[in-house]
This record gives structure tokens, sequence and C-alpha cells, in this order.
């Protein structure tokens, strides 16, 4: 098997050895596009359950809306069509003929749906409105990288319409709740919260709130994003309701995304020099079996052990799921190669069971967490299980936690924002709230503003000294 | 609420009529795409998870390709390109520029993934490759009815590749069967299976397997198919394999896919004259729950009734899952109202509970199958739904067989096939095997072959009344 760049040595070298020997995906032919293989797949599986159960247990209800969107649409809201139009792939022919209107292929479906919900939408009482769309979506770029940008990805686009701005206000805090809770629960990431500044946000928005992880190099990654629309869309698109007093209002929205870049954050964060990490709520494999065998008496042995671990498994569950566990019993490889493969994956437990074990009774558990070995009676094996899945999803959660922590610091001058910015990591700092202060940071350093963190007036801005007005998080970021 | 168009006097605006009623889809301003609303989506979900099982059960694996096709793999294969390339959208640019190359929207994977294919494929160790992937999928069409035709779908289509010619019989085969069994068990749809006349085969197949279900206007529907490549892609693609002597051959490969178009079939063989009757299984909501009352005391003994009804079923399983069992507990829609709308969505049970049951202990149950009512004591009906849900299911599949069958008529000539062809149904005829014929009786007819039943010289051609080479089925189809 081909051998992984380790991270210290070329980080970005790291993280394209993993996505191809951890068989997430290829590259294609289409210029910025990626194939995403049975194990990159089956992680969004496992990752679009979880989240899609939360997002119905919020009242919202999946649809599906067209993929083209009509020239028109796209150009009826100005600060949406300067974000995303330059972006967009773009349909002009069709059955044979030119089209009289072009089709642009959705870089986000504000504006094919919003249209529709100006016939949905009527009164308060079609109020609030809460949909979501499990869909592909496509934004011409430039640089790509397998899951962390790459010109088609899959995502889950949330948007809903209400009755006044407090209620959108819920609406995007709670997404933004949700994507925290559920990277910690499901894929064991720490993130930031918090707005966006006025320059990050997304095109049409009124505000931009999101969720930061930071990678093992130290940049952060955006992983997720919730937004308050305003009534922008509703103007431009006449979205209209009769409220209780039978007047027309205009109605306020949210809309709220996670995407495949998901995966790419699991591999910057949790990722070692030996592959990947996978949290085991969305690992394709938790547990994998390697036999260890010469003869063939060894092998029924080592084999009948296993298929009685796997029946104990198959009769208990985890966070009420069944537990995927696999016995690697192809005769070409060795148990050598094996254990690297499946490391190299990210199963977070492998059970390795030889000759000398079944004569003790006793197999040996390997995590992919921490590399710790621990011998456990047969007898024992299948009843351990569950305290050691948790115990691996919280511990890649700590770990990540602990890097994030030691990996944030507060500075105060530009200089030290400089010298600390080398180390990369998060770092917090006062800042005046010009966009010009914002602009120069990242031409100079490259550095943008990931988290405005709360009002505050205390100290100064980080670039210009003058009296600061918000904390705010700046990282390079992905 | 609006009527629907009886199916006696417009079949086809009764199919709007529910589409639209039952909320299944609404029309967009994309010429040919259609919104799938909540409802619509829903039963999408739980037929997409219950195929998925079985996918997975194959060995399959998941997989995601992008959707854009260089407009260079379309044209390798010849009869590919031919089917295919008319009924393309086309993406000529992208990111502010003209293409070097246009992209192709994919309406259907084949050459997407035969590409990719000759890269995973090197030895015979490497077979068989059987991936599958869920998408959207694009063909230009001049005439579209939502779910039975539009121009944007979406589908599962499984790809495999294979050592043998034999072996990718079978996989064709088992898919074929694979279609048949779920139609049944979760769709209660009858399904006809057989092959395709060379003339209505897929555009670079060896041959194409379908499932053939009949619609109540007496229409056959195809349902879902199943090809056997052949080699051809193979030739095209350059997918060769050094097989055990060590010498260079080409794949054997097969595709297989229903889409979308499988929720139209569900409408036209189950739906009645009020609507929607959707079975079980893939029902969204599987028991609805309608309380009757006017004050607020007998509103208290409904609800609480209903509460506990409701605890009661969380308690038990169907089919391994989660019966799905709401209450409608509006208070500004009348009961009739609530009849209606649920009927007309197709809801398989309801239960009616008033203050008179309330007394009686007891509650109404409507089975939407068959209009029966039955009264049951609130003390036994927890444990009398998994029977009559399982009955509902097997009923609605009764139902569509016996009308299926008293449609299917043996034809020996033409004026009697013409006569027959006015009431509908499938026909069985004799079929000398030439296409001409073939060609004519559709000319003359619009009547088309669906399923070349079997090999047989038993009597005479429907057409020219030469020797017959094979039994087949015609009909007009959608």
């Amino acid at each position: 098997m081909a051998k992984i760049t380790k991270q210290s040595e070329d980080f970005s070298k790291w993280y394209l050895d993993t996505v191809k020997i951890a068989e997430l995906a290829d590259y294609s032919k289409v210029k910025g596009c990626m194939v995403i293989k049975p194990w990159g797949y089956a992680i969004w599986e496992h990752l679009q359950r979880g989240l899609d159960k939360k997002i119905k247990a919020a009242g919202v209800k999946n649809v599906y809306f067209p993929m083209f969107i009509p020239e028109s649409f796209i150009n009826r809201e100005k600060e949406h069509v300067e974000g995303f139009a330059p972006e967009c792939a773009i349909v002009t022919h069709g059955g044979g003929k030119k089209l009289a209107e072009p089709l642009y292929v959705r870089p986000t479906s504000e504006t094919i749906m919003y249209d529709t919900f100006s016939e949905w939408i009527q009164s308060y009482r079609d109020l609030p409105l809460k949909i979501n769309q499990w869909a592909n979506i496509v934004r011409w770029e430039m640089r790509t990288r397998p899951f962390l940008r790459t010109t088609e990805f899959l995502w889950q686009e949330g948007h809903t319409a209400h009755e006044t701005k407090e209620e959108a206000d819920a609406e995007a805090n709670r997404a933004l709740k949700m994507y925290k809770d559920f990277d910690r629960e499901f894929l064991a990431l720490p993130v930031l919260t918090g707005k966006k500044s006025e320059k990050e946000k997304f095109a049409g928005a009124l505000y931009t709130l999101c969720t930061e992880a930071l990678a093992r190099d130290g940049k952060a990654i955006q992983a997720g994003t919730s937004h308050n629309l305003g009534q922008g869309f509703a103007e431009s698109f006449g979205i209209n309701f009769l409220d209780k007093n039978n007047e027309s209002q205009k109605v306020w929205q949210t809309s709220w995304g996670v995407s495949t870049r998901l995966i790419g954050t699991i591999i910057v964060v949790h990722g070692d020099d030996n592959g990947l990490r996978l949290p085991p709520r969305v690992a394709p494999v938790q547990i994998m079996g390697v036999p260890i065998y010469r003869s063939d008496d060894d092998k029924a042995n080592v084999m009948g052990a296993f298929e009685k671990i796997k029946e104990g498994i198959s009769k208990i569950k985890w966070n009420d799921e069944e537990i995927r566990f696999e016995i690697d019993d192809r005769d070409e490889m060795s148990p050598g190669y094996k254990f690297n493969e499946w490391e190299s994956k990210g199963v977070p437990l492998r059970i390795e069971l030889g000759p000398k074990d079944f004569e003790n009774g006793s197999c040996v558990l390997v995590r992919r967490d921490t590399g710790e070995k621990q011998n456990v009676k047969l007898s024992d094996v299948v009843e351990a299980i569950p305290d050691i899945m948790t115990d691996i999803q919280t511990g890649l959660y700590d770990q990540a936690k602990k890097f994030q922590e030691e990996n944030t610091s507060d500075v105060t001058d530009y200089q030290e924002f400089k010298q600390k910015l080398e180390e990369g990591g998060f770092l917090r700092s006062g800042w005046c709230g010009s966009e010009k202060c914002e602009q120069k940071i990242q031409e100079e350093t490259k550095a943008t503003i990931r988290i405005v963190e709360s009002k505050s007036d205390d100290g100064e801005c980080v670039y210009c000294a003058e009296k600061s007005q918000h904390k705010v998080i700046l990282a390079k970021a992905y």
C-alpha cells in the first residue's frame, strides 16, 4: 500500500494522500468535480441520516426543487446575483435547440424556491413554512480539493419563512445550534459559532451565522452556515401574506446548509499520520475483525471465534442502531496489510484474534483514536463494545477540543497577530468594525474574520488601533 | 377543497387533479420540471429507503459521480449518443467563460462512470464491481406530466461489471427480480416482467429487461429497467481486465434503474375517484386520527383517548418500523373536511373518534383501500393495527392484480387486436419478430410491444400473419 505523507511534512499532500488511500474520492475528468467512492459515500449516508432526523424533529419537511434556475430569477435579487452569477454553470441548449432563456445550474436554491413560496404563502396561516432539500449544487471553482472545495458538491439547504424578524432570528439560531450539536454528537467536531462580518456574509442575507472548526494545520474551516435573510428576497419575489389584521406583510426568511465539506472537515480535524480517524457514529465500518492464522486448523478456530463475536454484536445496539462490524477474511493479504488498510480508512476499533489469543480465550482490541491495545476475554468482548465506542466518539471530540483550545490565542497588536498567525490557530482580537481594516488584514496576511463573537468596546482594533467595537476570531482559512 | 375529476370522465384530468389535491407536486417555472412537495417527497423517501436496503443486501455499494459529462464521453458509444444526445441539456458556460468543451447534464451515467471504471478495473480480482447512485437526471421532454415524464427526475442507477456474459445475465435478472419483489412488497404493484424488443431497448444495450404495470385507464407503464450492456461500453471506454490466465479481456456490464416515475405508477395503478390510495409501506402517514367534538369536555375526552392510542402505537412495530400515526387536531377544519383531505392524500387507515364512541369505549376504523368501516374497542385497537395494515398492503396488490388479469387478453388477428385495444389493457399475441411489423402496429394504433414474453413459434404474427417467433405483450403506454 502506498505511504501517506506526514502531516508535519506537507499537510496538503497528507490530505490528498489520505483521500486517495482511504478510498474516499477520486478525481473525475470533469474539472473540479470528484467521484465519491463507496467508503466516502457511506460516511455521507450516515451523516445525512443523523442530520436528517434532527431536521425533521424541528418540524421541517423535505422537498425537491428543480436544479435549473431561469436567468431572470437569479437576476431578481441584486446582492444575490452579484455574489453567485459569476460562479454559475449555464445551460444554453436543451433538446437540440438553443434556449430562449438560459438556465443556471443551482448554486443555491433561494431564487427558484422563493418564486414558488410566493404562491404557497398567502396568509399567516401558511406560516411558518419550513422546508429542506438534499441536493447537488454547482459553483464554478478555480482551485479545488476533494470535499473541501469542489465545483459540484452535495448538501442540504433548509429554507423557512416567518411572520416576524424575531421568529426568523430564532430559526437561524435554532439551525446553528442544531449544527453545533450534530457536529459534536455525530462528527466529534468542536466548533466555534457566531456571526460573519458584513463582508463575509451570504449574498443577500441580513446576517450570517456559522460554525467554524480548526484543522490540524491551524487553519479555520467553515463547516456550516445559517442566514437570516431578512425581507430582501420577499421583496424581490413578492412573498406577501395577510396577517391577523388582514394587512399585507412581507415574510422574514432564513436559509441554512451544510455540505460534503463536512467530510473534508472530519479529515482535517481528526486525521493523523496514519490517515483517517472516523467518529464511530459515521464510520461505514465501526469495528473490523482481523483474523490471524497460518494453518487451516488455526483458521477454523479463529474464524469460529469471530463468528461468535459477530453473533453477539448483532444482538446489541449502540445509539439505537445496529453496530457495523465486519470480518476481513481475505486470504491474499497479510494481517499487517489489513491493519494498515483499516487504520488509513479510519475504522474506529479493530479486533485482532490469532491462534494464541484463541488458546487464551481472548482477543486484542485496538483503538484507532489512541492506538491503545487491550486484551479482552472472548466472553467479555461483546459487552465491552458499546462503552468503548462511546469512549472513542468522545475521545476524538476531546482531543480536537484540546487542540482547538491550545491553538486559540488572544492578541492585542498587529505585530503579535502576524507572529502568532504563522503558528496557525484562532486569534481573538478587537476590531473597529470597518471593512477597510478587515480588507487590509486579509491583503497583508491572508487571514479573515471567521467569527464576530460579540459586541465589545473593550480594547483596540488589532489593525488600526482605534477603539474596538467587536471581539473577533481571525484565522487563515480553507 | 377542490373536487377531483372522475377517472371515468377524464383520466388525464383525474391524474393532474390528484397530484395537485394530494399535494404531491407543483409545476415549476422551469419548463417540464416539477417541484416535489413534502407529501410527494416523503413517499419517495420511504420508497428509497426500502429499495436501498435491497440494493445494499445484494452487495452493491452506493457512490456519487459528477452530473456533468464531457461531450467527448457521450460521443464515444455510437448507439448511446444517438439515443441520448438529442434530449440532453448542455452547459456551454461556466465561471463566466465559454467552456472549451461543452458539458452534458447526465441523461444517465454510463459514459461518465465507465471512463472511471477503466481505471478501477485492472484484474479479475476487481470484479465483479457493483455500484449504485441516487441522483437527479435530465432528459429534455416535449410533453411532460408530473412524476410520469419530467425533464428532471430523481432515480437510482445501478452499474456493474463482470468477467463473463453469464454473470452479467444473472445480475440483470437479479435486478429485475429485485424490482419485481420491491414493487409487490412496498408499492403493492403487480408487474409483468420480460425483455424489450430491439426497437425499445436501451441505447447501447445488448438487451433490456423491464417491469410493466397496468394503469387503471388500461395503459401500460414501464416501472423499471435492467440492461445487459454486453461489451459495447467496455470496448468504447477500454474497460479491460487481466483474467486468471493473465490474458486481457473486456468486461461484461449491466445497468438498472427506477425513478420518481414509480410515484406516478402508484397513482395510476391504485388511485380512485377520491384521489390517492397509498400502500402503507410507503405512506408518509399510515394512520390518521380524526377527533370529533364540539364541546371542550368532549374534546378533552376524545383527545385523551387518542393520546392513549398514540402511546400504544408508539410501542409496536410493523415490518420492523415504527408506525407513522398522526392526529389531525386542527380546530379550524370540520371532521368531514379532514376525512376528504386524508382520503385524497391516500392515508391507508383512518381512526374516527367522537363523544359517542368515547362513551362506548370504542372508535371507528376506516380503510382507504376498501372504504370499509369497523367499530373497534379502544382496548383492542392498537393490537388490531398491524394485521389491518398488512391486509391493506396485500389488499391493494390483490385489487391491482385482479384488474391486470381481467385486462389481459389473448388476440390472434389484427382486427380483434384493434378492437380490444380500444378497451385498453395488455394484449398478448404472436409476433414474427420483424421491426417493420412492430413499427406499423405503432403507427396505426399507437400500441407498442411492452414485453417480449417468450420465444414461441406457435401461431401467427398479429400484424402480418406470418409464422410467429415470439409471444409479446402489446399495449398503449405512458
